[in-house]
């Protein structure tokens, strides 16, 4: 089978790798039709590892998919050939207490797309389990079905802050996690996202969708823009989604009394945090690892026109242009939210 | 003071009445600017009282209110004159056990508007506690600030129902209340509200909504098209909003499995319920009475353009003709969601 | 195999009997050492069914079992032989929707023990999934394991009321559930259970329970303790556990503002409810279907001693003597809480 | 009115100090009977301050108190003279936000007992809102009475939690915070609690409460503890009571997927913590500050003996040996955990 395959750091090659097809019995055959490139694509592409996991065998690349069903294992019946459908990449061990307990994203034994070793879906066609496998309504597009993925983490996020209707909302970071974020809090019952960046580009971008407010924090402080809105009483939830240890600094000033910060950026070191500040606002802090349950959420809000994804859709590359377009994405352009890559040739 | 006042069922008059007007140091004195038509204030007028809320004495009618700060009382910081507010008509007993948890609308010692014994604000001035009175910001006009108050009973049912994001919900019936309900339901999260009706010009109004998808149950069947959106999981929230004792027959084949039924409407008499079908799908049921803590939540959604109510304000009258606008609210036009009646004349 | 089999209504036999005992990759084999005898199990005896399941074929009885391992499968590595357990009777579809949401206990394809037409487990031998199959600690008795399940009804009603810490709970019923649920209730965080029943030996017996006060209903009103109790604030949970319509009148005069009513009970017909009282005071209501997560939680209680079932074990009779054990637990006898039967017999 | 005055860092005098005695129309007198000594009056008289809080003048202390009460205002109700009552030490702006959404101990108006620049109750007679004191059973004592503050710590800590029924928790420090929070945590719902603690004498006085495991942290892991009791999976809840930054090092390890950080202690400086850590196993972090709503939950867990707080009352000292008293809990002891004084002289 013919596959994008990061070899090891700084080298992908479009060539044809043995990938098991092997449809069992609750399985599904998919023939992709487009792949999101995700920040840990691009990560394991410049480093060849995050974190403890390193690439050391060569693997495919991908793990956000649309695409159409052709082929259905014998139990499977909310399925059939034909079906235009988005997977879940991460698929724990049903049997696990996690799983059991609906945390089926915190399973260690989640085998995830992708990740090390366990090879992704930058190939024409991919086995995958039905239970994870989500049919789109036919006014959701492939590219549309592709960006539920990084949209799930976004609205994990918004589902662990439990939104209360009418809270003002913080997100620090308008990269690509940041906006899904943002237009999560919104869709989640947020009657107002503040967003902080210091790029331009990407402020303008997010600061076009209704509810939005942006800061461009080289000019302007946070804290003021939520005193501002919020009569001095703070912002009910901040989204961190940067990862940076500097946002973490004065955190909790932009909270109000009992407010929710939720983690979602991954700081690369520790972070240092007031934890006297922390309580005494008795703040809740929310943290976010993937996703669960989200999958239908994430379509339901797209199919219903309640989050509009397309904006974001940046720029696709043909799949025999796949190398080409990591190359692009790796460059980061301010301009680049989301770079698909498309597989299937549509008539 | 002039009033609109109720003196018996079926008479209302514009005339003096003598209304108190010492503000208090934490109270503040309102020129009343709109006021909306309630249905429990044509319920009054029209049978004299509400369950065991009986009209002995002449009562001024309306506690749908907005209008405009003219003196505040020494202790108050977070209101000048020339604010434009909106005034929250259920005063608690600070002290009490309720208020002290966060329930201050279960306080049996609330002093609720057009409740008897307690005169309402249709009349020129008022004086309220600055603690319930909430100022608009300059882009919600006098009619939007007197429609928070229903739409506050929406968000209270949306907020009791601690909407996921992405969140599928019923609504069964399309009345001024089921309308609000509709409004905060999506405002708050959810992906799809489905609204049942018999009244067509009622799911026409609603029914432009993005998001909205509507039930003529005359000739559909709501179970059909909650099945086909849910791909035969059911909704995750029905928002009952007839108080019809017909709607709770087979009302949990509607759910899913860990639903959420709200009750908004109020049956005039006792209900049967299934047990055994609300046990088989752990559903939870929860109950709302007006609401606690949501003024500032709907404010800041009209004001952020999530929750566009302005559909819904159908025909306003002067304060002079406000005996005839009650007769107009009382024929229960299908066109007429809310009917209000502005007071000060603006230049 | 040997078993105690339900013919028919009324006639139950021990004989041989065939049942699988192939022990798949994720299955254990289980030598049985005691099943209690539930109430279901009695109804079936004596009805030959329970609402739309009906014994058409004969069936092995029994669902409340503890044993001993003496056979796991090859990817089985959280058991092995010479563990004592018990096990969780209901197995749902590991893919289904509602276990991967965590609800297993609401999963349609669940496989319940002695529950048409699913063989039970009064049996020397069972084959179960080690995912249900949980380790007894050494203080934890095979009779103790044994009453697992029924605690476990209790412990899911205690978890649905979300049990602030010091809430006063009211349970309606002292049968053996109702017992569960005080002693779970106790044990999730009241201060304080009040149990009411009109059976004088069912009440002394859950009355010698710390921080139970118990109610006789024939001469006493729950009312007037609740309020003396509570200061005249009310409960902060009531349980319905006998299923009784007539519990339900006036139910909610029991509840504080802001109470729970959680259904156990399951009544055989529709139930008149007073939607308005519930709602003025914003009664939140949960229901109870089985248990999902639970069974770790059960034993946790028991081995560290927050809650002693042991005082609930009425009487045990041999397996040879099982048929009439079932005579005697259908007598329903006033000091029977528990009746078990032990097949294993101890060296 | 005499009292014990802390004059200045290290000097606590006995003497006659003007204290307001006006009874208003929703207040309280009260004779105080047994007033508790806490780690924070030690704390003021040790250094003269905490944080932002400075002791600029003389200042009364105490504020953990019981007593009876002498006179009631006009519009009291709930109390009578006579009544024997603890007091909650805080008392917020009925009025404010904080407050009306239920957190009146975040609103930054509270004036809280023998927190400068407010006097404390150590004196003989202190007039206080109704609405803050509370009526003790007959079964709990004066002595009793007066450790519900630092219980309430607890509870408010327990309450965060959310515990569910059957919950292992680890509690981090066996001082007074952690005994009570220790308390609590099992009253609420858990089924064992594992203490940490260096201290031999405070690891043998809280272990011998029924659920509690200790672990001496200078010999044991507590890790170890937690994956034994646990079979690997880790604990649901910790409670991090000694507000040392040593103590958060590796926290999270201690905890399950899902599980839940709750921060009572209060570091001094800024504490380094692991997001990417809390994040794979998405944490929830509560933190706590004073409590809500506890003090009638503390009083009935005591008065149902579902909480045994006795042992932990360890010396008494006489008003007139008051500053002995000060003295002596300066020490520190090991086997001090509580130290009050008693004021009033019963026959």
């Amino acid at each position: 089978m013919e596959a994008l395959v990061l070899e090891e750091a700084h080298r992908i090659t479009l060539r044809d790798i043995a990938l098991p097809q092997v449809v069992g019995p609750r399985d599904v055959k998919i023939r992709i039709h487009t792949v999101g490139i995700c920040g840990s694509d691009v990560h394991y592409f410049q480093h060849g590892s995050i974190g403890p996991f390193v690439v050391n065998e060569p693997m495919v690349l991908g793990h956000e998919a649309s695409g159409t069903v052709v082929e259905v294992g014998a139990e499977v019946s909310n399925l059939k050939p034909g079906d235009r459908v988005c997977m879940e990449p991460g698929v724990p061990d049903a049997d696990s207490r996690a799983t059991r307990e609906g945390m089926y994203n915190l399973d260690p034994a989640v085998r995830f797309w992708a990740t090390p070793p366990i090879h992704g879906c930058l190939t024409p066609f991919v086995v995958h389990p039905a239970a994870f496998t989500f049919k789109l309504p036919d006014t959701v597009s492939f590219a549309e079905g592709a960006i539920v993925e990084p949209l799930s983490i976004g609205l994990q996020a918004a589902k662990k802050a439990a939104i209360k209707p009418g809270d003002v909302a913080v997100v620090i970071g308008a990269g690509t996690i940041g906006m899904m974020t943002t237009l999560a809090a919104l869709a989640g019952g947020c009657s107002r996202v503040i967003v902080c960046d210091l790029v331009p580009e990407k402020l303008a971008l997010i600061g076009d969708t209704p509810g939005v407010t942006t800061v461009d924090v080289r000019s302007h402080k946070a804290l003021d823009v939520v005193a501002e809105l919020t009569g001095g009483w703070g912002a009910n939830i901040v989204f961190e989604a940067t990862g940076s240890t500097k946002a973490f600094e004065n955190i909790t000033d932009l909270l109000c009394p009992g407010g929710c910060l939720v983690l979602v950026g991954m700081p690369p070191k520790k972070v240092e945090m007031d934890i006297v500040a922390i309580q005494c606002k008795e703040i809740r802090i929310e943290s976010v690892f993937r996703y669960a349950n989200i999958f239908p959420r994430a379509i339901q809000l797209i199919a219903s026109g309640r989050i509009d994804v397309k904006p974001f859709i940046s720029r696709s590359f043909s799949f025999k242009d796949g190398v080409n377009a990591f190359d692009e994405a790796s460059r980061g352009l301010a301009s680049d939210v989301k770079v698909q890559i498309v597989l299937e040739e549509t008539a």
